[in-house]
């Protein structure tokens, strides 16, 4: 691997200093330079090379050529490792130069010194991954898709790429994004009869995929378990800090799954199991991010068994406290953000709440055969962030799904998939984003995603 | 890892029979009948669970109840391995169930003793996962994904979720999908002044993304090396078995990168890399894929080294054999697919061309300082597919980047990116579907992502 490493450049990123080298190596790093304090005899110099959260310094003695060596500016030196007196490696440079200018005076929005806020930040998106702490978010949420993707693929399920453009309105929800080309030219030359124009590339009214399960389940219905790890897309006029109009669904779908908790039980381990891959892979980023946020970083829930409610138990619970809470108790609408919130709290841990009442989910839920007022839905609750998956054992019943009042009409394929051949099948959805803000505390859901695409603001 | 594949079911994937187990132990499977043989004493079916394309038989002796297993039901079977005289594991069933029926009889469009047409499964997109050469693309598609991510994190590269919405109008060429929201009462209650209503959820024109270089190039400005997996979109009238409406592209973009012929070797070593780590996880998959295609599968390209042209050099080889081609020859507009397939053929492997005419390639490539004609940049020609890859050095001097006359006028923030502390930066873009046809020989882009989407086509 390290032959690979080099391949393309033998200069050495700074994460990997302290795995890969020891003191008295000579090495060759690049990166932008972030703070610099000149003493007496040398120049010492903060470098980023965008791998790590963590302060690396370059030591420049004053005999070399540093009169280029300012803020922002892009360095290449060649030096020894030393062990600095803080523990940590440091680079005695022999050679360095700079390779471009930072112009940090010429209209650059961030002050290195100064701790910018987000909103502040966010306002210069091509310029965010320049701050440490954008930059740590982007490597544990790398880092947290390949955990999922490496989780999954050793359970032997088959990640299936559900598709954007659907023809699936979402029930009629009316929250979904329109497609269609640009050009008034194509769409006429590619008219039919009966074909409203602005239709024509598909024939009919295309949308942007709010959920990849429908086609995930006709996957699994030929390879068995699948998963998909894709964008969203909700047309909401939220400003909330949990929403974003694209945002990344992590779905799955087991085969030959007959109970809720079996559903639970998976969830539960794999949550875990991926969080603590990541505490290996990204530990001094996620507390870099917690640090930054103010949040905390014991992940209690890590440690503690999860535990199980229904419906009817955590309604009670949130009855009983109501005199505790501010907003309404509606028995019939299922929890507020604050009552879920409560519910952790009050169990101190997270919370699967199972068996929901059958009005307030969806057509493809499994009705229960001895109550059919409940079906076999779950939600998982968080500390935090609320509600992070929602999942459901599926109705496996051609029959009972084809008689369905709410069925979409332009579902009979979904129908199909149970006549020929059925399965009992279910599964589950997380938003990722929500997962990195329970990771990392961070408060707004713009701040762990690259480009945050929401109401009146699409940059880029 | 075993305790946890056990987790949620304590069935055993066929494709893991052959590692797991030894004659004699006693398992569990569960899957679709796909053949059914009735012989004096013995029921022979061919079972298929999704996890494998290779046959795998179970015998049921006639003394159990046998009459519901007809072809395309469902079957759970306890048993025990034995190794059959062909030398295969096979399981003789001490128990058998029938979980659901098949119906095949009852409106089932595919005939499991035929070999339909793939135009003709592309019709049943529903129940396609269930014809064997498609799932088995399925399970390829996945792991080619699994080998991507795997490589790109062992190099240290950061995957980057560029964004799908995008304002970028991809230099106006008049082949991107526009989005807005379906609803026109949210479009009203939006509504600002002087904004057309139907971009009234972001205030401007929002398309689909037709690639993520430039999102990219933005975070490796603070990360390094970034790559992006991501699906990109083009609104083109194009029937051609090698285009989608709808298609993913892999993308990577490496910083400190000074020579277009270091970027080729990079693509030449990951390529080679990760087909190899396919036909390590895959191998039965392949062969499957690569006869039902009646291609051939000696991948003779995998083990030459690969050739590097000018396109001068590549230029004045089509040139001198324009007598065998068919397609015009146009010094100034590149290759037909037809010379870059003659090209691929001349050298005996895949070829590089580097140095493309300036004119002929987008405002971000870096113009030679010796040549303003030529521009660092290079198409990857493949064998069956022609070209697979195009990525170049980007131009990362401010100044000439901000006065190339073909500069979109709204993106100003690339070359903010230069400004402060620029870096020479180079990559590519892969079409992944194209790669994947490139492997199994499959003729129609359509067949190897689970749902195409193409001209008045979107099922589902």
């Amino acid at each position: 691997m390290f032959l690979i490493r080099r391949y393309y450049s033998s200069v050495q990123r700074i994460a990997q200093i302290a795995n890969a080298t020891k003191p008295g190596d000579t090495l060759q790093i690049q990166g932008w330079i972030k703070n610099v304090r000149r003493l007496k005899n040398n120049i010492f110099l903060d470098i980023s090379d965008g791998s790590t959260s963590e302060k690396f310094q370059l030591v420049v003695p004053r005999n070399l050529d540093t009169h280029q060596l300012t803020l922002g500016s892009v360095v290449s030196a060649v030096g020894r490792v030393q062990l600095a007196p803080n523990g940590h490696y440091e680079l005695h440079a022999d050679e360095v130069k700079a390779l471009a200018e930072g112009h940090v005076q010429s209209g650059y929005p961030f002050s290195p010194k100064q701790k910018h806020p987000p909103e502040y930040v966010r306002e210069h998106l091509h310029l965010r991954s320049r701050i440490d702490y954008i930059a740590a978010q982007m490597r544990i949420r790398h880092k947290a898709q390949k955990a999922i993707h490496d989780y999954m693929d050793a359970l032997n399920f088959v990640q299936i790429n559900t598709p954007i453009l659907t023809t699936n309105d979402c029930e009629g929800a009316g929250e979904v994004f329109r497609v269609q080309p640009d050009s008034e030219r194509l769409l006429k030359q590619m008219a039919r009869p009966n074909v409203p124009p602005e239709q024509s590339y598909f024939d009919q009214k295309v949308f942007l995929s709010v959920s990849g399960q429908l086609h995930l389940e006709a996957m699994s219905y030929g390879l068995g378990n699948t998963y998909t790890f894709a964008p969203a897309f909700r047309a909401e006029n939220s400003k909330s800090p949990l929403h974003l109009a694209e945002f990344y669904m992590f779905e799955a779908e087991l085969v030959h799954i007959e109970q809720l908790d079996t559903l639970a039980a998976f969830i539960e381990r794999m949550l875990k199991d991926i969080t603590n891959r990541l505490l290996n892979s990204s530990a001094s980023d996620l507390h870099f991010c917690q640090q930054n946020a103010n949040a905390s970083s014991d992940l209690a829930w890590l440690q503690a068994p999860w535990k199980i409610l229904s419906y009817d138990e955590a309604m009670a619970l949130v009855v009983a406290n109501s005199d505790k809470l501010k907003s309404a108790v509606s028995p019939d609408e299922g929890f507020s953000k604050e009552q879920e919130l409560f519910l952790v709290a009050h169990c101190g841990a997270p919370v699967f709440v199972l068996n929901w009442p059958t009005q307030q989910k969806p057509f493809y839920m499994k009705i229960s055969r001895s109550d059919p007022q409940r079906v076999h839905a779950l939600d998982l609750l968080m500390p935090s962030v609320g509600e992070l998956c929602g999942g459901s054992l599926r109705e496996c019943d051609a029959e009972l799904l084809a008689a369905h009042p709410q069925l979409p009409k332009d579902l009979a394929w979904y129908v199909d998939l149970r006549k020929y051949g059925g399965l009992p099948t279910g599964g589950f959805g997380m938003g990722f984003e929500r997962y990195l803000q329970l990771l990392t505390g961070v408060k707004n859901i713009r701040d762990v995603i690259p480009y945050p695409r929401y109401p009146h603001s699409c940059k880029m």
